[in-house]
Protein backbone atom coordinates (compact mmCIF):
# COMPACT_ATOMS: atom_id res chain seq x y z
CA UNK A 1 0.00 0.00 0.00
CA UNK A 2 1.26 3.29 -1.01
CA UNK A 3 1.00 6.65 0.89
CA UNK A 4 1.20 10.61 0.56
CA UNK A 5 3.47 12.58 3.09
CA UNK A 6 3.38 16.33 3.10
CA UNK A 7 6.70 17.56 4.28
CA UNK A 8 7.39 21.57 4.93
CA UNK A 9 10.30 22.89 3.78
CA UNK A 10 10.70 25.67 6.40
CA UNK A 11 11.46 29.52 5.50
CA UNK A 12 15.18 29.38 4.08
CA UNK A 13 16.88 26.75 2.33
CA UNK A 14 17.50 22.51 2.67
CA UNK A 15 19.30 22.76 5.66
CA UNK A 16 15.47 23.71 7.29
CA UNK A 17 14.65 20.03 6.72
CA UNK A 18 14.16 18.32 10.19
CA UNK A 19 16.20 15.36 10.61
CA UNK A 20 13.08 13.47 10.73
CA UNK A 21 11.83 14.69 7.24
CA UNK A 22 15.32 13.33 5.98
CA UNK A 23 14.41 10.19 7.49
CA UNK A 24 11.34 10.03 5.33
CA UNK A 25 12.44 11.50 2.82
CA UNK A 26 15.15 8.97 2.00
CA UNK A 27 12.60 6.10 2.98
CA UNK A 28 9.90 7.00 0.39
CA UNK A 29 9.52 5.89 -3.05
CA UNK A 30 9.54 9.29 -4.74
CA UNK A 31 9.97 12.81 -4.12
CA UNK A 32 7.98 15.50 -5.53
CA UNK A 33 8.04 19.08 -5.26
CA UNK A 34 6.15 22.61 -5.47
CA UNK A 35 7.81 25.72 -5.06
CA UNK A 36 5.31 28.04 -6.23
CA UNK A 37 2.57 28.93 -3.26
CA UNK A 38 5.70 30.33 -1.28
CA UNK A 39 9.31 30.90 -2.36
CA UNK A 40 12.66 29.20 -0.50
CA UNK A 41 15.29 31.66 -1.12
CA UNK A 42 18.46 30.07 -0.49
CA UNK A 43 17.02 26.96 -1.33
CA UNK A 44 19.13 24.83 -4.38
CA UNK A 45 17.40 21.52 -5.53
CA UNK A 46 20.48 20.30 -7.08
CA UNK A 47 21.50 20.33 -2.97
CA UNK A 48 18.66 19.40 -2.04
CA UNK A 49 19.00 15.97 -4.27
CA UNK A 50 22.88 15.55 -3.38
CA UNK A 51 21.66 15.82 0.65
CA UNK A 52 19.04 13.40 0.10
CA UNK A 53 20.98 11.14 -2.89
CA UNK A 54 18.17 11.11 -4.86
CA UNK A 55 15.96 12.82 -7.61
CA UNK A 56 13.53 15.80 -6.27
CA UNK A 57 10.77 16.37 -9.25
CA UNK A 58 9.55 19.64 -9.62
CA UNK A 59 5.84 20.01 -10.31
CA UNK A 60 4.03 23.17 -11.51
CA UNK A 61 1.00 24.98 -10.74
CA UNK A 62 -0.47 22.80 -13.76
CA UNK A 63 1.13 19.93 -12.60
CA UNK A 64 -0.19 19.42 -9.10
CA UNK A 65 -3.73 21.33 -9.73
CA UNK A 66 -4.82 19.82 -12.85
CA UNK A 67 -2.63 16.56 -13.20
CA UNK A 68 -2.60 15.57 -9.79
CA UNK A 69 -5.23 12.59 -9.93
CA UNK A 70 -3.72 10.95 -13.02
CA UNK A 71 0.04 11.19 -11.76
CA UNK A 72 1.45 11.64 -7.98
CA UNK A 73 -2.30 10.39 -6.41
CA UNK A 74 -2.21 7.40 -8.81
CA UNK A 75 1.52 6.84 -8.17
CA UNK A 76 0.66 7.12 -4.33
CA UNK A 77 -2.29 4.20 -4.77
CA UNK A 78 0.73 1.75 -5.15
CA UNK A 79 4.37 4.05 -3.46
CA UNK A 80 5.83 5.71 -0.76
CA UNK A 81 5.06 9.23 -2.26
CA UNK A 82 6.65 12.49 -0.44
CA UNK A 83 5.39 16.09 -1.72
CA UNK A 84 7.83 18.80 -0.28
CA UNK A 85 6.09 22.14 0.01
CA UNK A 86 7.61 25.78 1.12
CA UNK A 87 7.22 26.67 4.92
CA UNK A 88 4.53 24.25 7.01
CA UNK A 89 2.11 22.09 4.62
CA UNK A 90 -1.27 22.59 4.18
CA UNK A 91 -1.56 26.49 5.26
CA UNK A 92 -2.22 26.71 1.08
CA UNK A 93 -5.69 25.40 -0.26
CA UNK A 94 -4.19 23.51 -2.71
CA UNK A 95 -2.13 21.10 -0.60
CA UNK A 96 -5.67 20.63 1.84
CA UNK A 97 -7.62 20.13 -1.68
CA UNK A 98 -5.06 17.41 -2.99
CA UNK A 99 -4.87 15.92 0.50
CA UNK A 100 -8.40 15.41 0.49
CA UNK A 101 -8.92 14.05 -2.86
CA UNK A 102 -5.79 11.50 -1.59
CA UNK A 103 -7.82 10.65 1.23
CA UNK A 104 -11.30 10.23 -0.99
CA UNK A 105 -9.01 7.74 -3.00
CA UNK A 106 -7.95 6.06 -0.11
CA UNK A 107 -4.73 6.97 -0.04
CA UNK A 108 -2.97 7.76 3.43
CA UNK A 109 -1.45 10.97 4.22
CA UNK A 110 0.66 12.23 6.84
CA UNK A 111 1.79 15.51 7.52
CA UNK A 112 5.19 16.89 8.66
CA UNK A 113 4.92 20.25 9.78
CA UNK A 114 7.92 23.03 9.55
CA UNK A 115 8.99 26.61 10.50
CA UNK A 116 6.30 29.27 8.56
CA UNK A 117 6.12 33.01 8.30
CA UNK A 118 2.21 32.76 10.58
CA UNK A 119 4.62 31.86 13.56
CA UNK A 120 8.06 33.31 12.41
CA UNK A 121 5.93 36.96 11.83
CA UNK A 122 5.56 37.10 15.76
CA UNK A 123 8.65 34.86 16.78
CA UNK A 124 10.85 37.60 14.98
CA UNK A 125 9.20 40.81 15.45
CA UNK A 126 8.48 39.90 19.63
CA UNK A 127 5.00 40.90 18.92
CA UNK A 128 2.80 38.84 21.08
CA UNK A 129 1.48 35.43 19.18
CA UNK A 130 -1.83 35.68 21.21
CA UNK A 131 -2.34 39.47 20.05
CA UNK A 132 -2.26 38.74 16.05
CA UNK A 133 -6.08 38.94 14.65
CA UNK A 134 -6.49 37.64 11.47
CA UNK A 135 -3.88 37.70 8.63
CA UNK A 136 -4.39 38.28 4.71
CA UNK A 137 -3.11 38.51 2.06
CA UNK A 138 -2.50 41.72 -0.17
CA UNK A 139 -2.32 40.44 -3.58
CA UNK A 140 -1.82 42.06 -7.19
CA UNK A 141 -4.56 44.00 -8.71
CA UNK A 142 -6.61 41.37 -10.99
CA UNK A 143 -8.13 43.63 -14.40
CA UNK A 144 -6.80 46.79 -12.66
CA UNK A 145 -9.06 45.75 -9.63
CA UNK A 146 -7.47 45.72 -6.16
CA UNK A 147 -9.45 43.41 -3.89
CA UNK A 148 -10.54 45.68 -0.06
CA UNK A 149 -10.17 42.66 1.90
CA UNK A 150 -6.74 43.62 3.34
CA UNK A 151 -7.93 46.95 4.31
CA UNK A 152 -11.51 45.48 5.73
CA UNK A 153 -9.44 42.92 8.24
CA UNK A 154 -7.26 45.99 8.99
CA UNK A 155 -10.11 47.74 10.15
CA UNK A 156 -11.14 45.01 12.05
CA UNK A 157 -8.30 44.26 13.98
CA UNK A 158 -7.15 47.76 14.43
CA UNK A 159 -10.67 48.39 16.27
CA UNK A 160 -9.41 45.59 18.74
CA UNK A 161 -5.89 46.89 19.57
CA UNK A 162 -5.04 43.65 17.40
CA UNK A 163 -1.27 43.12 15.33
CA UNK A 164 -2.10 42.22 11.70
CA UNK A 165 -0.14 40.20 9.46
CA UNK A 166 0.03 40.68 5.33
CA UNK A 167 1.21 38.15 3.29
CA UNK A 168 2.37 39.34 -0.02
CA UNK A 169 1.19 37.91 -2.90
CA UNK A 170 3.37 35.45 -5.19
CA UNK A 171 3.07 34.62 -8.51
CA UNK A 172 6.12 32.17 -8.97
CA UNK A 173 6.03 31.11 -12.28
CA UNK A 174 5.65 34.58 -13.43
CA UNK A 175 8.85 35.32 -11.14
CA UNK A 176 6.55 38.13 -9.47
CA UNK A 177 6.41 39.12 -5.44
CA UNK A 178 4.80 41.89 -4.51
CA UNK A 179 7.40 44.21 -2.93
CA UNK A 180 6.84 45.95 0.77
CA UNK A 181 6.80 49.49 -1.47
CA UNK A 182 3.76 47.52 -3.52
CA UNK A 183 1.91 46.83 -0.71
CA UNK A 184 2.45 50.47 1.33
CA UNK A 185 1.11 51.53 -1.80
CA UNK A 186 -2.07 49.15 -1.91
CA UNK A 187 -2.95 49.84 1.33
CA UNK A 188 -2.64 53.65 1.01
CA UNK A 189 -4.85 53.50 -2.26
CA UNK A 190 -7.39 51.57 -0.57
CA UNK A 191 -7.42 53.90 2.04
CA UNK A 192 -8.02 57.02 0.02
CA UNK A 193 -10.93 54.55 -1.76
CA UNK A 194 -12.66 53.67 1.54
CA UNK A 195 -11.65 56.86 3.66
CA UNK A 196 -12.52 55.47 6.88
CA UNK A 197 -8.50 56.49 8.51
CA UNK A 198 -7.93 52.95 8.99
CA UNK A 199 -4.42 53.51 7.54
CA UNK A 200 -1.88 56.43 6.72
CA UNK A 201 1.74 56.78 5.72
CA UNK A 202 2.56 58.01 9.37
CA UNK A 203 0.67 54.68 10.33
CA UNK A 204 3.74 52.06 12.18
CA UNK A 205 4.46 48.97 10.26
CA UNK A 206 7.14 46.22 10.39
CA UNK A 207 8.60 44.90 7.29
CA UNK A 208 10.29 41.11 6.94
CA UNK A 209 12.42 39.94 3.87
CA UNK A 210 13.84 36.82 3.72
CA UNK A 211 12.52 35.72 7.34
CA UNK A 212 14.48 32.68 8.63
CA UNK A 213 17.46 33.61 6.61
CA UNK A 214 20.45 34.65 7.56
CA UNK A 215 20.36 37.78 5.08
CA UNK A 216 16.93 38.37 7.27
CA UNK A 217 16.02 41.89 7.81
CA UNK A 218 13.33 43.31 10.11
CA UNK A 219 12.66 47.19 9.88
CA UNK A 220 9.95 48.84 12.47
CA UNK A 221 9.10 52.23 10.67
CA UNK A 222 6.46 54.38 9.50
CA UNK A 223 4.51 53.43 6.47
CA UNK A 224 6.30 55.87 4.02
CA UNK A 225 9.72 54.87 5.52
CA UNK A 226 9.26 51.36 4.64
CA UNK A 227 8.17 51.89 1.27
CA UNK A 228 11.86 53.14 0.77
CA UNK A 229 13.70 50.78 2.90
CA UNK A 230 16.07 49.39 1.27
CA UNK A 231 14.90 45.26 1.83
CA UNK A 232 16.65 42.77 0.21
CA UNK A 233 15.41 40.18 -2.34
CA UNK A 234 12.01 38.52 -1.57
CA UNK A 235 9.67 37.04 0.10
CA UNK A 236 8.31 39.55 2.42
CA UNK A 237 5.96 39.72 5.01
CA UNK A 238 4.49 43.21 6.45
CA UNK A 239 3.23 43.60 10.07
CA UNK A 240 1.10 46.52 11.18
CA UNK A 241 0.48 46.14 14.70
CA UNK A 242 -2.23 47.25 17.20
CA UNK A 243 -1.91 48.51 20.56
CA UNK A 244 1.56 47.84 22.02
CA UNK A 245 2.65 46.84 25.27
CA UNK A 246 5.63 48.24 26.39
CA UNK A 247 8.02 45.33 26.04
CA UNK A 248 6.50 45.23 22.12
CA UNK A 249 7.21 48.25 21.59
CA UNK A 250 10.86 47.54 23.29
CA UNK A 251 11.14 44.34 20.55
CA UNK A 252 10.67 46.37 18.18
CA UNK A 253 13.55 48.84 19.14
CA UNK A 254 16.07 46.38 19.88
CA UNK A 255 14.83 43.75 16.77
CA UNK A 256 13.33 45.78 14.33
CA UNK A 257 15.43 49.30 14.52
CA UNK A 258 12.38 51.21 15.59
CA UNK A 259 13.26 54.79 16.18
CA UNK A 260 16.53 54.52 14.25
CA UNK B 1 32.52 38.24 20.88
CA UNK B 2 29.56 35.82 22.61
CA UNK B 3 26.03 35.66 20.98
CA UNK B 4 22.99 34.18 22.22
CA UNK B 5 20.91 31.74 19.93
CA UNK B 6 17.36 30.94 20.32
CA UNK B 7 16.47 27.56 18.45
CA UNK B 8 13.21 25.64 18.56
CA UNK B 9 12.74 22.45 18.83
CA UNK B 10 9.71 21.80 17.14
CA UNK B 11 6.72 19.46 18.35
CA UNK B 12 7.50 16.02 18.74
CA UNK B 13 11.36 14.98 19.69
CA UNK B 14 15.40 15.58 19.21
CA UNK B 15 14.53 14.52 15.24
CA UNK B 16 12.63 17.76 14.99
CA UNK B 17 15.92 19.74 14.95
CA UNK B 18 17.02 20.74 11.36
CA UNK B 19 20.20 20.97 9.96
CA UNK B 20 21.21 24.23 10.43
CA UNK B 21 19.84 23.67 13.84
CA UNK B 22 22.40 20.90 14.31
CA UNK B 23 25.21 22.65 12.61
CA UNK B 24 25.27 25.45 15.38
CA UNK B 25 24.26 23.69 18.51
CA UNK B 26 27.50 21.63 17.46
CA UNK B 27 29.38 25.16 16.49
CA UNK B 28 28.26 27.08 19.73
CA UNK B 29 30.35 26.95 23.42
CA UNK B 30 27.15 26.22 25.49
CA UNK B 31 23.61 24.68 25.25
CA UNK B 32 20.85 25.18 27.59
CA UNK B 33 17.29 24.20 26.67
CA UNK B 34 14.16 24.96 28.50
CA UNK B 35 12.00 22.51 28.46
CA UNK B 36 8.65 23.72 30.63
CA UNK B 37 7.46 26.82 28.06
CA UNK B 38 5.42 23.74 26.47
CA UNK B 39 5.66 20.24 26.28
CA UNK B 40 7.68 17.77 23.55
CA UNK B 41 6.21 14.88 24.48
CA UNK B 42 9.09 12.38 22.55
CA UNK B 43 11.71 14.38 23.60
CA UNK B 44 14.73 12.47 25.30
CA UNK B 45 17.71 15.26 26.62
CA UNK B 46 19.90 12.02 26.32
CA UNK B 47 19.14 10.89 23.10
CA UNK B 48 20.13 15.14 22.39
CA UNK B 49 23.42 15.31 23.86
CA UNK B 50 24.36 11.74 21.51
CA UNK B 51 22.90 13.22 18.66
CA UNK B 52 25.00 16.66 19.22
CA UNK B 53 28.03 15.14 20.81
CA UNK B 54 27.66 17.60 23.74
CA UNK B 55 26.21 18.55 27.27
CA UNK B 56 22.93 20.08 26.75
CA UNK B 57 22.03 22.24 30.80
CA UNK B 58 17.71 22.21 30.76
CA UNK B 59 16.56 25.23 32.95
CA UNK B 60 14.29 26.13 35.18
CA UNK B 61 11.89 28.49 35.18
CA UNK B 62 13.91 30.28 38.20
CA UNK B 63 17.08 29.55 36.15
CA UNK B 64 15.57 31.68 33.17
CA UNK B 65 13.34 33.80 34.84
CA UNK B 66 15.23 35.14 37.64
CA UNK B 67 18.91 34.06 37.36
CA UNK B 68 19.65 34.48 33.44
CA UNK B 69 21.60 38.07 33.71
CA UNK B 70 24.27 36.60 36.31
CA UNK B 71 24.42 33.03 34.54
CA UNK B 72 23.06 32.66 30.61
CA UNK B 73 23.76 36.28 29.78
CA UNK B 74 26.63 36.74 31.60
CA UNK B 75 28.40 33.69 29.71
CA UNK B 76 26.84 34.96 26.28
CA UNK B 77 28.75 38.01 26.42
CA UNK B 78 31.95 35.92 26.24
CA UNK B 79 31.09 32.97 24.79
CA UNK B 80 28.40 31.42 22.09
CA UNK B 81 25.17 30.32 23.62
CA UNK B 82 22.25 28.53 22.85
CA UNK B 83 19.22 28.31 24.26
CA UNK B 84 16.76 25.35 23.26
CA UNK B 85 13.64 26.04 23.68
CA UNK B 86 9.96 23.93 22.49
CA UNK B 87 8.26 25.28 19.41
CA UNK B 88 8.77 28.04 17.44
CA UNK B 89 11.11 30.56 19.80
CA UNK B 90 9.61 33.65 21.34
CA UNK B 91 6.53 32.84 21.42
CA UNK B 92 6.61 32.83 25.40
CA UNK B 93 7.02 36.15 26.86
CA UNK B 94 9.91 34.65 28.76
CA UNK B 95 12.00 34.22 25.48
CA UNK B 96 11.47 38.08 24.54
CA UNK B 97 12.25 39.34 27.36
CA UNK B 98 15.23 37.14 27.69
CA UNK B 99 16.37 38.70 24.14
CA UNK B 100 15.45 42.14 24.81
CA UNK B 101 17.75 42.11 28.03
CA UNK B 102 20.46 40.23 26.21
CA UNK B 103 20.75 42.59 23.45
CA UNK B 104 20.76 45.84 26.29
CA UNK B 105 23.49 44.44 27.45
CA UNK B 106 25.06 44.14 23.79
CA UNK B 107 24.81 40.54 23.24
CA UNK B 108 24.18 39.54 19.92
CA UNK B 109 21.55 37.70 19.33
CA UNK B 110 19.54 35.41 16.70
CA UNK B 111 16.57 33.32 15.90
CA UNK B 112 16.07 29.90 14.38
CA UNK B 113 12.33 28.81 13.87
CA UNK B 114 10.76 26.18 14.21
CA UNK B 115 7.68 24.38 13.40
CA UNK B 116 4.44 25.81 16.18
CA UNK B 117 1.49 24.53 17.57
CA UNK B 118 0.57 28.20 16.21
CA UNK B 119 0.88 27.24 12.43
CA UNK B 120 0.80 23.43 12.95
CA UNK B 121 -2.91 23.58 14.10
CA UNK B 122 -4.41 24.94 11.14
CA UNK B 123 -1.94 22.73 8.94
CA UNK B 124 -2.90 19.51 10.58
CA UNK B 125 -7.02 20.26 10.62
CA UNK B 126 -7.31 21.57 7.41
CA UNK B 127 -9.05 24.98 8.54
CA UNK B 128 -7.55 27.69 6.52
CA UNK B 129 -5.18 29.81 8.54
CA UNK B 130 -6.79 32.89 7.04
CA UNK B 131 -10.00 32.35 8.91
CA UNK B 132 -8.30 32.01 12.63
CA UNK B 133 -8.79 34.94 14.70
CA UNK B 134 -7.04 35.90 18.33
CA UNK B 135 -5.46 32.91 20.20
CA UNK B 136 -5.52 32.57 23.43
CA UNK B 137 -4.63 29.94 26.27
CA UNK B 138 -7.12 28.54 28.65
CA UNK B 139 -5.60 28.73 32.05
CA UNK B 140 -6.23 26.71 35.06
CA UNK B 141 -8.40 29.00 38.16
CA UNK B 142 -6.03 31.21 39.92
CA UNK B 143 -7.28 31.15 43.43
CA UNK B 144 -10.71 29.22 42.15
CA UNK B 145 -11.60 32.12 39.82
CA UNK B 146 -11.69 31.61 36.26
CA UNK B 147 -10.26 33.95 33.61
CA UNK B 148 -12.94 35.19 31.31
CA UNK B 149 -10.91 36.40 27.85
CA UNK B 150 -11.03 32.68 26.64
CA UNK B 151 -15.08 33.44 26.60
CA UNK B 152 -14.42 36.76 25.06
CA UNK B 153 -11.77 35.86 22.42
CA UNK B 154 -14.26 33.26 21.63
CA UNK B 155 -17.40 35.78 21.12
CA UNK B 156 -15.33 37.98 19.19
CA UNK B 157 -14.32 35.24 16.58
CA UNK B 158 -17.48 33.61 16.12
CA UNK B 159 -19.24 36.70 15.52
CA UNK B 160 -17.12 37.15 12.83
CA UNK B 161 -17.50 33.90 11.26
CA UNK B 162 -13.81 33.22 12.27
CA UNK B 163 -11.78 30.05 14.01
CA UNK B 164 -10.42 30.51 17.44
CA UNK B 165 -7.27 28.06 18.48
CA UNK B 166 -7.22 27.63 22.09
CA UNK B 167 -3.49 26.70 23.98
CA UNK B 168 -4.40 24.72 26.84
CA UNK B 169 -2.55 25.30 30.22
CA UNK B 170 0.43 23.85 30.94
CA UNK B 171 2.16 23.84 34.50
CA UNK B 172 5.08 21.84 33.54
CA UNK B 173 7.24 21.62 36.90
CA UNK B 174 4.00 20.46 38.80
CA UNK B 175 3.18 17.96 36.02
CA UNK B 176 -0.10 19.34 35.20
CA UNK B 177 -1.35 19.66 32.05
CA UNK B 178 -4.79 20.69 31.17
CA UNK B 179 -6.98 18.26 29.23
CA UNK B 180 -9.30 18.67 26.75
CA UNK B 181 -12.09 17.58 29.12
CA UNK B 182 -10.83 20.00 31.72
CA UNK B 183 -11.14 22.82 28.78
CA UNK B 184 -14.50 21.84 27.84
CA UNK B 185 -15.56 21.78 31.50
CA UNK B 186 -14.49 25.75 31.73
CA UNK B 187 -15.61 27.01 28.25
CA UNK B 188 -19.07 25.82 29.44
CA UNK B 189 -18.40 27.19 32.99
CA UNK B 190 -17.62 30.56 31.72
CA UNK B 191 -21.23 29.96 29.36
CA UNK B 192 -23.00 29.61 32.54
CA UNK B 193 -21.48 32.67 33.91
CA UNK B 194 -21.98 34.71 31.12
CA UNK B 195 -24.98 33.50 29.48
CA UNK B 196 -24.46 35.12 26.07
CA UNK B 197 -24.74 31.62 24.77
CA UNK B 198 -21.09 31.75 22.87
CA UNK B 199 -20.57 28.13 23.84
CA UNK B 200 -22.42 24.63 24.61
CA UNK B 201 -22.27 21.39 24.84
CA UNK B 202 -23.35 20.46 20.92
CA UNK B 203 -21.01 23.01 19.42
CA UNK B 204 -18.46 21.62 17.17
CA UNK B 205 -14.98 21.57 18.31
CA UNK B 206 -11.60 20.01 16.92
CA UNK B 207 -9.03 17.99 19.90
CA UNK B 208 -5.50 17.98 18.85
CA UNK B 209 -3.35 15.90 21.34
CA UNK B 210 0.31 15.42 20.14
CA UNK B 211 0.10 16.97 16.69
CA UNK B 212 3.69 16.61 15.21
CA UNK B 213 4.56 13.54 16.88
CA UNK B 214 3.66 10.11 15.03
CA UNK B 215 1.03 8.69 17.64
CA UNK B 216 -0.56 12.50 17.41
CA UNK B 217 -4.20 12.42 17.38
CA UNK B 218 -7.05 14.93 15.86
CA UNK B 219 -10.88 14.55 16.23
CA UNK B 220 -13.32 16.86 15.48
CA UNK B 221 -17.36 16.76 17.37
CA UNK B 222 -19.54 18.12 19.69
CA UNK B 223 -17.49 20.12 22.53
CA UNK B 224 -19.64 16.98 25.10
CA UNK B 225 -18.26 14.18 23.17
CA UNK B 226 -14.70 15.34 22.78
CA UNK B 227 -14.65 15.99 26.68
CA UNK B 228 -14.62 11.76 27.22
CA UNK B 229 -12.94 10.83 23.57
CA UNK B 230 -9.69 9.03 24.82
CA UNK B 231 -7.00 11.38 23.80
CA UNK B 232 -3.37 10.10 23.82
CA UNK B 233 -1.48 12.24 26.68
CA UNK B 234 -0.09 15.77 26.30
CA UNK B 235 0.26 18.40 24.86
CA UNK B 236 -2.96 19.20 24.02
CA UNK B 237 -4.99 22.04 21.81
CA UNK B 238 -8.25 22.85 20.97
CA UNK B 239 -10.33 24.66 18.01
CA UNK B 240 -13.24 25.84 17.80
CA UNK B 241 -14.35 26.23 14.03
CA UNK B 242 -16.10 29.09 13.04
CA UNK B 243 -18.04 29.32 9.78
CA UNK B 244 -16.79 26.14 7.63
CA UNK B 245 -16.11 26.47 3.93
CA UNK B 246 -17.25 23.22 2.51
CA UNK B 247 -13.67 22.21 1.76
CA UNK B 248 -12.77 23.17 5.78
CA UNK B 249 -16.29 20.40 6.66
CA UNK B 250 -14.72 18.08 4.24
CA UNK B 251 -11.12 18.20 5.74
CA UNK B 252 -12.70 17.86 9.47
CA UNK B 253 -14.62 14.56 8.07
CA UNK B 254 -11.62 12.99 6.30
CA UNK B 255 -8.88 14.32 8.75
CA UNK B 256 -10.65 14.17 11.97
CA UNK B 257 -13.20 11.78 11.99
CA UNK B 258 -15.99 14.68 11.95
CA UNK B 259 -19.35 13.05 11.96
CA UNK B 260 -17.59 9.11 12.82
Amino acid sequence: MGFLVFVGMGLCDELDLSLRSIDILKSVDRIYAELYTSYIPHLSVERLEKLLGKKVEVLSRSDLEEKARETILAEAKKRSVALLVPGDPMLATTHVALRIEAEEMGIRTEVVHAASIFSAAPSATGLQPYKFGRSVTITFPEGGKLSNTPYEVLEENSKRGLHTLFLLDIKAEAGKYMTIRDAVHILLQLESLNGRGVVGESTLGVGLARIGSPDGVIKAGALRDLATYPFPNPPYALVIPGALHFMERRALELFAGLGE
